[in-house]
């Protein structure tokens, strides 16, 4: 079955190419507001659940036993840039833990943000595991692995305690059971599992109101949402979506976006979460349906709601700086 | 109404996301032997009719008068990569026409090659519009206007000589009549027109062949398919799918790529022309479905077959090199 066009690009007068996909708005009970496509279906989530990854860390006592400061909490649900503030964070995580980056197992690969790629091929460096856009995460990773006095080695590995601990967090958070056969391996080298993105949007309700969480998991849900709301630019960076929306509504909504089109999202004062996957995996798609459910749902004053248009409706242009055309919600979205 | 799926993409043993798009497969006639979704439907080519736009270059007599050589021919139908011997061959056609980069009205931007824009980061320097994937295209298009003893300024605007003559090329080619109201503006600034897929598939099939052109036309084409089939890196470069393809396949098949998930193939020993839309203009769906429908169409002996397998079904590997899943064909094009 064919999921609804949910986003069109628009060149001139014309839809030039659309995405179909899959969005559901839930409550913490389970309670759907807005359904389109199958939601039922399992999607991987990829790194929008980085947050729900990161419970552990925070509600093990891992986080506060080795001083991990606030920016350390958001980079560990993040997926940054790059930029240099990044690197020292994860840099000075690893630190904490009285390792360095050739601990991390999630590969290096160039920054997304291209000056600091820039900035690296002007030294004449390379990038290391530190501008992998997991490296906080894996960091985390890392101190719950000294916490629990397990070997470092390994801790991407589906049967290493720590990423034990990750999966029972994502299975409590939204109630699905992971199977090995919904298992794959995401691109950092850590298990991700396929689950109904109705599961995800429930996870994200609860994770935004602690409603149905232990009391010291509501807490470290609580602890992570205000570090990321605190520090936005360590989640994403630099002109990134996740990034510039929670500068424009800070804790009002705790944003991430995740590989292959999907996005997850709390809203805490509306007890709401929200997970959207584009189908064909495209950013530009999931980014606008995210957006138009935001602004759907979440209540914005009119200096706001004016300010977040440009997520809704972000406009083309071309290399010469001519506006060509435009990415908006569709079927419905609109 | 949705388009059907023609391509996945796996992780594990699951989906995890699915392009849907249209293809077509005509000979020069217009005799459809293969269709899937609406090809009637029209789409913006984008820079995958770069080899009909050059095709009044060649005609004219322009080329031959200013000693274009036959990479700049290849250039003049590229989206290159912004690679050293790609910015020479446009620096040198310029030349030839007693022009330099000022001339050029496409913008500039960073190379897709990311070595060649690393090392001019290294350098300290900027992208020019030479290092623009069009610079090709438009050193041909002064080609033409100085030839023509038109201004040279202002020759991407749709009322040029120049553009109108490219318009003619391409309802010429395709049989299709090309409105304003078709009319779209391209990333490299000049016009676009939307037309049915099948007329492009159409427009190819007789570019491949000369079938349906005047002689001189017919005779353009073949030189223009000769160039790119002798210069296949000037076309794409390093590790592009248009140039690797046709390393492989020589001039048996005349393969380009457009923005937004297009590709335009002409087979010219079977007398055909592919056409390939991935609806949501995911560049790794057209490529595949392009493959899938090249390798049901061209016959292979088998060392080419296998060695044209890794473009039908393309394996994904993470930042630590794992394999984590693949592409492959779907659908009809399973």
């Amino acid at each position: 079955m064919n999921d609804p066009i949910l986003v069109e690009v628009t060149r001139g007068s014309l839809v030039e190419s659309r995405h179909a996909g899959r969005a559901v708005v839930v409550d913490a009970d389970g309670a759907i507001l807005f359904s389109a496509g199958n939601v039922n279906a399992p999607i991987f989530p990829r790194s929008a659940v980085k947050a729900l990854q990161a419970l552990p860390l925070v509600e093990s006592g891992a986080a506060d036993a080795h001083g991990f400061t606030e920016e350390m909490l958001a980079l560990a649900c993040a997926s940054h840039g790059g930029e240099a503030g990044h690197v020292e964070t994860a840099a000075g995580a690893l630190a904490k833990l009285g390792l360095d980056e050739s601990a991390l197992e999630c590969g290096a690969h160039w920054p997304s943000f291209k000056p600091a790629g820039a900035a690296l091929a002007r030294e004449g460096r390379k990038p290391s595991c530190l501008h992998n856009n997991c490296s906080g995460k894996h960091s985390g990773f890392l101190c719950l692995a000294c916490h629990m006095e397990e070997p470092t080695q390994g801790y991407i590995q589906p049967g290493h305690a720590v990423q034990r601990e990750v999966k029972a967090a994502l299975e409590g958070a939204t109630g699905a059971v992971l199977p090995d056969g919904m298992r794959g391996i995401d691109g950092c080298g850590i298990p991700t599992f396929a689950a109904p993105l109705v599961a995800w949007a429930r996870g994200f309700a609860r994770f935004g109101t602690g409603h149905g969480f232990a009391p010291d998991r509501a807490k470290a849900a609580a602890r992570l949402r205000a570090a990321v709301a605190a520090h936005p630019w360590h989640v994403a960076g630099t002109g990134r979506f996740c990034t510039e929306v929670m500068q424009l509504l800070g804790s009002r909504a705790f944003i991430k976006t995740g590989a292959e089109g999907v996005f997850l999202v709390a809203l805490p004062e509306q007890g709401l979460g929200i997970a959207v996957k584009a189908d064909d995996g495209g950013t530009r798609a999931s980014e606008v349906a995210t957006a138009a459910l935001i602004a759907r749902f979440l209540p914005m004053d009119d200096p706001t709601r004016a300010g977040f248009e440009r997520f809704v409706r972000p406009e083309l242009k071309n290399w010469t700086g001519t506006l060509v055309g435009g990415v908006r919600p569709a079927g419905a979205l609109a």
